[in-house]
Formats: C-alpha cells, structure tokens, sequence
C-alpha cells in the first residue's frame, strides 16, 4: 500500500474508529457504515470516509465497511497488530498512578492490541528493582540499553519538569520515536519525533465553558438562560 | 452577543488559540493574523476563522485580530475572566500527582486564567483535614454542600473505576455541569453535562503509528524506508 503524507488529527482518530469496531459484535454486525462509525464516535461519516481513503481504504458505496477487515487493517496501520511495548520514566506519584491505570486497561485494552507496559525507570535507589502494578523498576541509566534490548518503541514520560529535556534526549539519541509527556514543559523535539502532551490545563479551560455560572444564578436569569444553553 | 450552538471541537481549540495569544508579547506585536494563529496552533487559517466567527469575533480583512482584545474576548467565552473553582475527588496517587501538577501550573497558567484547584475529597481519614499541594482534603460526605458553599464549578474524578458513577451522579445532583474524568470507565451522563475522559489508551494507540519498526530494522529495509515515512 502506498502511503501519502497522512496529517496527525487524522491518526488521532484511528484508534476511537478501532474501540468502536473492537466493541461491535462480528456476529451481529458484518457490515459498518460511515454513518454508524460516525453515530459512535461523533467525527462526520464524511471525514470518516475520507481518513480511511489515506490508506486506500474504501468501503462499498451504500453498504459500508466489513467489520473484521477494517479492524484488521486499522490494527495493521496502527501497528498494533505485533507487540508494542512501552517504558515509562519516573515512577513518582503520577508514574505509579498511569502504571496501575496502563494495568488496569491492559486487561481489557491494552493487551488486545499489541500495547505493553514493559519497563518502569527512577533514580531513586528505593524503586529500583521493584514492581509497579507488575512493572519493573530500572535505573534510569539503563535506559538506553534496554530501549534497544527489550525493545521499547514508545516512551511515557512523568518526570519532573527539570528533567524531561534530557531523559528525552537520551531517548531520541537511542532511537525512540514516539512519547507521551506529562511533564509541564515545552521540549525542543528534532523533526520525525512525535510527542503527545498531555496538557490537562487546556482541559479544564475548556470545561470552564461549560460550568455553571454560579455567581450569576440569582440575578440576570434571562441572561441566562439565553447564552448558557 | 447571540450564540449559536457551538460545537465541542471548537470550544476545545478556544484554550489553544488562547495560550499562543497569552505568549505573545502586546508591546512588539498588536495585531495577529490567522495565518500565524494556525502556524503556532496547527489549525488551519481558515478553520481559526470560523471558529472565532461563531462568537461573532471577526478580523480585519487581510490584517488580523488585535492580540489583547482577542485575549479579552476568548477568556470572556471561556468564563476564564472569573474565578472558575475546581474540585477533586480521589486523593490516591493519581489525585495527588493531579494537585501537584495543579499547582505547578497555577503559578504560570491557571491563576492568570482564572481556574483555581479550590478542595479534595477522600474518603481515607488519614488523608481528611490535611493539604496536597496547598489544596486541603475534605471527607468526601461533605460534596454536596462544598459544591455549593465554594462554590465548585468543575470536579476532577480521580476515584478507582467503581466508585466513579456514584460521585459523579451526586456531583450533578449538586449542580456541577463541568467534568473532567480519569476513572476508566464508561459513565451514564445526562444531558446538558459535558465530560471528557482523559483516555490514554487513544493517545498511546495513536503514538504507536509512529514508533519505531525495531523487529523489521534488520531485514525488508527496502519495505521499511517505503511505509515509514
């Protein structure tokens, strides 16, 4: 299959595509259409065709997708149709938190599709050598070593700010190509690294659009109830 | 101002476009065009206008937005020209690691915007009545009433999976419209409440497009410098 240059919202939403037809019932349901995809994960059944379409996959016109072959193959784009294992780097308390939370899905999700949690790295003398939600401890100096041996292909970072640039760096340096970054600070990527940031600030900021105007509740009700839909 | 039905894909860019305005610097530069707005956001010129235009925020043709009125503009959209009050429930390391990502960013974002991390709940009484990161722990039975004397205007679900419906349910009792939740599980959500799951499953299924081959990296080079681009 010959692949164009494929813009990165559109890889973000393969995978909401792949939940829903890994929760579908192949027995019930053969057949997916655009419109049904589109119900369920609230993108257009346009945009969805239209993202399928970068990897030359077509539905029947009027009919839909087949549901185990479109799983397939969006399994096969995401490569999560081998093992991917992932290594998370500082086992504070929001490394400890996402290594339970990644076991906890392991079981339903992760595993299914090829994810792994693989190996947990600290500095701390006392984390090393233990398990985490099943996960080993290493010292963060053998990162490089084990990014190749094991190997890991996608790195989670929950070190503090300070550090992240260089567990970064060393990462890259030792062929990672992919992380998840939940340390609050703005990295100086090199081109073809792809880094997620888990910015829950821009979360809360667009919730506050949808809290309740507390202050306001006893006067203004007209107002209100016009804007406030 | 009359608002159309907004939809959520666009208050979720507002927070974006509101931190590239924030990092500008009013004194060199008054004026920002879209075409720079998506340069540093990476939506496109056409898409930020849109969005801006179902607030009735328009630009001047061929020229931009004027920074600091479309700051003023999108942190009155946003309600973050007020103090925004959020809450916590589930003071395990998840919660914790939350408060002191919270107050981390409060002193360069949250504070300037308005949101607030305001109270934790637990239900743990060695945890009630102390601090985690300046943020004091209340025994979760006191909810309700705190929802309303704070007031709280969002609540961040860090509960273990099972516990998260019953809270959420007496959160919405209690008038909170707004949700942000970390619970791995599936919640019943009327209508009028807006909840977004922070799902890292999406984003590490995602990153895995991008992750290095290593098992392919000996052999089938050719295959390898054709698909990964």
């Amino acid at each position: 299959m010959r692949k164009r240059k494929v813009p990165d919202v559109v890889i973000r939403r393969l995978p909401l595509y792949l939940r829903v037809l890994s929760d579908l019932d192949p027995e019930s349901s053969s057949i997916v259409s655009s419109y049904e995809l589109g119900a369920r994960t609230g993108v257009t059944p346009g945009q969805i065709r239209k993202d399928l379409s970068f990897f030359g996959v077509f539905g029947k016109q009027g009919v839909g997708y087949e549901v185990t072959i479109l799983r397939e193959e969006l399994r096969r784009i995401l490569k999560l149709d081998r093992v991917v294992n992932a290594g998370l780097v500082g086992v504070g308390n929001l490394g400890q938190a996402f290594l339970h939370y990644g076991a906890d899905r392991q079981k339903e999700v992760l595993s299914r599709e090829g994810l792994r949690m693989r190996a947990a790295f600290d500095q701390d003398e006392r984390k090393i050598g233990g398990h985490v939600a099943g996960v080993e401890v290493y010292p963060v100096q053998r990162l490089p070593e084990l990014i190749k041996e094991l190997p890991l292909m996608i790195i989670i970072l929950t070190v503090p700010a300070e550090a992240a640039q260089v567990v970064f760096d060393r990462c890259v340096a030792s062929g990672v190509k992919a992380f998840l970054n939940f340390a609050p600070v703005k990295l100086e990527i090199p081109p073809g690294i792809r880094v997620r940031h888990a910015d829950f600030t821009l979360e809360l900021e667009s919730l506050a659009y949808y809290s309740k105007e507390w202050e306001e509740d006893e006067g203004e009700k007209n107002f209100q109830s016009r804007t406030d839909q």
